[in-house]
């Protein structure tokens, strides 16, 4: 085992990937898609929904609590409206179904809304967002974890991280993807300060009394908070209303955590749509002027501290275009992990390197 | 004059504003409409988007810089989009035109489109989207105001405080309603530190060299700042586009700015939506799912200092209530500014009040 991280090529890591969940009973397309979802998130620098999730998927898929291979259910029941039943399949999996049939529904009706329930957790909401923009629609995305974050005025858990993307085709500039949590950072955050002994900033997390805390290791007790306070609170709560509620899933408390029940299923909810924008404009036009936007923020003056202005979704590119040269780079503690899960399985993990690949 | 604030009838401030926009030439439909929108606001406690705007919405329809009977066009492109040209009318009129489309396009296709061009400040975003409560939909409304925030990583203005509204349908309890700015305050709450002397907290904004201050002087001199940095920025971005770029109307920099500019039009957008939610599911099951998200989230342990969990909307609604009673309070400067208007059109200012009128 290395004691320093590793770079892996992302193709061998896709394939690898693919081939471990083939091998706990996933029908190799449904492999296929489960990979390449941990796989972008990690291209993206979204490590925490990368490859890092191959034990816990695998897990629930060999206790029986995800279903290796779900009946998935598809209801049209208007113009632009399907009801995706994931019968307990991997996130990956039932969200592209729906993802799939909203696009299909703008394509028809100009705008199409996919909602699933009894999921499953489905990693980075952009790459069900990016799907959109080969077809030059626009994609939105979104779903509700369990319990971390406290709604505005709690102390206590009331509501996930509560994530959501939008992706924007542009014309020669790359699409504008926003993807972004309802939390002011990733609860990950506060778990490594404390481990490292760091404080926090005022306004990351409450202790367990509902003090605001500096304290990581009171933080990591307590509950981490909405961005912006109210905003963000009421952001969490709409896309729970759209992911859970509306979706026919599980919401708020009622979402099962995938790390500490191994009973019950999930059951959390997605929520997807596409816009077909040749229905608003010709699409080149609509190009032209997504440029045009781009062009006049890019060149505002710059605040102190600021050498470029970027748009959403310009480092996650620049990272990806990084790491497609260079390979993912994985810490020695996840590549341990992931061979607990691919040894036994007798898959090679992929030959990795010290240096950068390009 | 009076010194002091005053409290007004709701329904007689409703009655006197229309009367002043239909002696201003608007056609009396559209009169009780703007005035409606500015009411609501004021009854909502949004003052800002009151009937202080009487003043500045009238002096640019007698200069004939927004249209007194517009002649506004729509155009249906798909089973979910209405493309609406406004003809430079008032923006509480075209706004209204557009969210009748898309209420009507949902009652067919599941959703409905809305967005307007060729439009003007159209105030409170919930005025729009709450219209879609009556028929059980959720509502969404967006607009672009003209340049006042700064993107992420400047120190110009290079957005609106683009804001949004939804309004989702509840069962026994209120329907929720968010709506918010991109940015961190209003600009105006920076304007008012500074002529009050006080500072103002880190974070909202920047001074002229771009530099973070807690001087608002130089925050007024300055730029205001997205919430939450690049998660209120991108949400800012999203609005243009949503609003200004996918309507064709014009956005960011290209926004005219209404208290500036009385030669050309603003040419901002709207982005309306419905959904009807019995596409999902039976609209009292999603009421009582609703119902039970709002309980749970109402029941979480208190933070410190909060003695009630509020839901999105829920301060908004205990304010119009007490209004409702009480009267709308103005204070002495903005009734005296309202007066110059309404009294050389020999329309009288309601009888008003020292004391709550009940």
């Amino acid at each position: 085992m290395t004691a320093h991280p590793i770079y892996v090529d992302v193709e061998a890591l896709q394939t690898f990937t693919q081939r471990v969940f083939a091998a706990v009973g996933l029908p190799d397309e449904d492999a296929r898609q489960v990979a390449e979802n941990l796989v972008h998130a990690d291209l993206r620098g979204h490590a925490a929904h990368g490859v890092t999730r191959i034990q816990i998927y695998t897990e629930r898929v060999k206790r029986g609590v995800v279903s290796a291979r779900p009946d998935i259910k598809v209801e049209r029941t208007a113009p632009t409206v399907a009801l995706v039943d994931g019968d307990n399949g991997s996130g990956a999996v039932v969200g592209n179904v729906a993802m799939r049939e909203a696009i299909a529904l703008a394509k028809e009706s100009g705008v199409g809304i996919g909602v699933a329930r009894r999921s499953n957790h489905n990693g980075s909401c952009s790459y069900f967002a990016m799907q959109a923009l080969p077809h030059g629609f626009m994609g939105f995305s979104a779903t509700n974890p369990p319990l971390s974050m406290a709604v505005w005025g709690s102390r206590g858990r009331g509501l996930g991280t509560n994530p959501f993307a939008v992706a924007i085709p542009a014309g020669r500039h790359p699409a504008l993807v926003v993807d972004m949590s309802s939390s002011v950072v990733a609860r990950g955050k506060v778990v490594e300060a404390a481990k490292r002994g760091e404080s926090i900033p005022e306004g990351w997390a409450l202790d367990p009394d509902g003090n605001p805390t500096t304290d990581a290791k009171a933080g990591e007790a307590g509950v981490v908070l909405p961005f912006a306070g109210p905003k963000g609170s009421a952001i969490a709560v709409l896309v729970d209303v759209f992911s859970g509620v509306l979706s026919g899933a599980a919401f708020g408390a009622l979402v099962n955590n995938l790390y500490a029940d191994f009973t019950n299923p999930q059951d959390n909810g997605h929520f997807v749509a596409a816009i077909d924008v040749s229905r608003f404009m010709a699409t080149s036009d609509f190009g032209d002027r997504m440029d045009q936007m781009i062009d006049m923020l890019k060149a505002a003056p710059k605040a102190k501290g600021f050498e470029e202005i970027l748009m959403p979704g310009e480092p996650e590119l620049r990272k990806e275009e990084e790491l497609r040269r260079t390979g993912i780079l994985l810490p020695p503690n996840v590549v341990a992990e992931i061979k607990e899960v691919s040894d036994p399985l007798g898959i090679p993990f992929p030959e990795a390197s010290d240096r950068p690949l390009a």
